[in-house]
């Protein structure tokens, strides 16, 4: 049996990404495509647990350590008891965020240096990536406007808007400088959105 | 004010860490030296969570790579928000455990090389360490036969013998080779290991 591929839907909150997914399996069960969907950080029982720890108000300052070292030690135990037996059984993986949010979150919202954040990605990942990485562009003015009429925001949703900019712009800068990501322009009509997405899907599939 | 000094107690489980604080603190106390009492991991709320869960035994596999990172977060939240601030204030601090436990169980007992540790240890620790470090030395089959008789054991006590006895040998590496930390044979009655607890401190101190 050939091993699956793993698609991820990558941008800032509120840029769409959960309806994005929706179109990703749709095409998949269209094609007769087995997959499972995966959401980060979490999607094991303990991986859930430290994405709750990690997004809910501390009574205490959180250290961008702290923050990017758990959500490593979450990817560490998806990929390890999720990803990887999927992948290796046949199956698709549909990704709701993966490694490129902590570069965009913690590397350029946060400014971890990549001298620290590379050794770290290293150790987790060791080769594992995505094969198609569509990533939803939008400004963190609308993102955010749509993720509050949502619902209430997060730890990390409720940072200043400066630091959305820096995500967005290193989200931009790996998207312009790596192989596999496509852009698509999230301040559309969801609709138009998610027409783009077909056209990477079908050429993807052709 | 001059800033505290923090002294740090190490050792495989049984070891006898918890009963070697109170000689510490008991030190302190007769000295009017004003402390706070840390063990990791944990000491913060946030901390506390994250021992929580990787000592509890769980459902599914945990990841080399999660369980150092865990460790390392914890540690970030409670340097930045408890130690550093304590010292500061010139306060002291005691530790049951530190960073030399993430080097031996971590680096010695799973085998995670020092070229993966070393940015992390940076990335969290910056120049941060301990002023001076106690190491009760015991041997696997001694410390887990005094904590199995204490009560249960988690997830990490649960191990082969071979993981405590690769621990050992990074615990003993680490004390021969680097300056400040004193090994006490705590295979000897706790009186005397309790005595020779107080040699260091009076030598310390003098
Ligand atoms: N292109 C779009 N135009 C207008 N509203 C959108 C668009 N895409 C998503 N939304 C809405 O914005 C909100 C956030 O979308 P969501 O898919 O939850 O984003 P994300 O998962 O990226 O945070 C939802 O209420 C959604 O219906
Ligand atoms: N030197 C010793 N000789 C015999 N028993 C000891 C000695 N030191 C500690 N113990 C006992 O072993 C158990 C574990 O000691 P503890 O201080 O909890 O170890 P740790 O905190 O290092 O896991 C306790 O019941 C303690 O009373
Ligand atoms: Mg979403
Ligand atoms: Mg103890």
């Amino acid at each position: 049996m050939s091993s699956g591929k793993f698609i991820v839907i990558e941008g800032l909150e509120g840029a769409g990404k959960s309806s994005a997914i929706t179109v990703v399996t749709q095409f998949l069960e269209a094609n007769n495509i087995d997959f499972v969907q995966t959401r980060e950080p979490g999607g094991t029982p303990l991986a859930e647990n430290l994405r709750t720890l990690v997004k809910s108000v501390q009574q205490e300052q959180v250290t961008a350590e702290t923050e990017l070292l758990i959500m490593y030690a979450s990817r560490s135990q998806l990929i390890h008891n999720v990803m990887r037996p999927a992948l290796e059984a046949g199956k698709w993986v549909v990704g709701d965020r993966h490694d490129m949010s902590s570069r965009a979150y913690q590397g350029g919202g946060r400014q971890i240096s990549a001298e620290l954040l590379e050794p770290i990605r290293q150790c987790v990942l060791k080769n594992f990536k995505p094969d198609l990485t569509i990533y939803l562009d939008v400004s963190p003015q609308v993102g955010l406007a749509r993720a509050q009429a949502r619902g209430e925001l997060d730890r990390i949703e409720l940072e200043q808007v400066e630091f959305f900019q820096r995500t967005r712009q290193a989200y931009l800068d790996i998207a312009h400088s790596e192989a596999n990501i496509e852009i698509v322009d999230a301040e559309q009509s969801m609709d138009k959105v998610h027409a783009d997405i077909q056209t990477i899907l079908a050429q993807y599939f052709s």
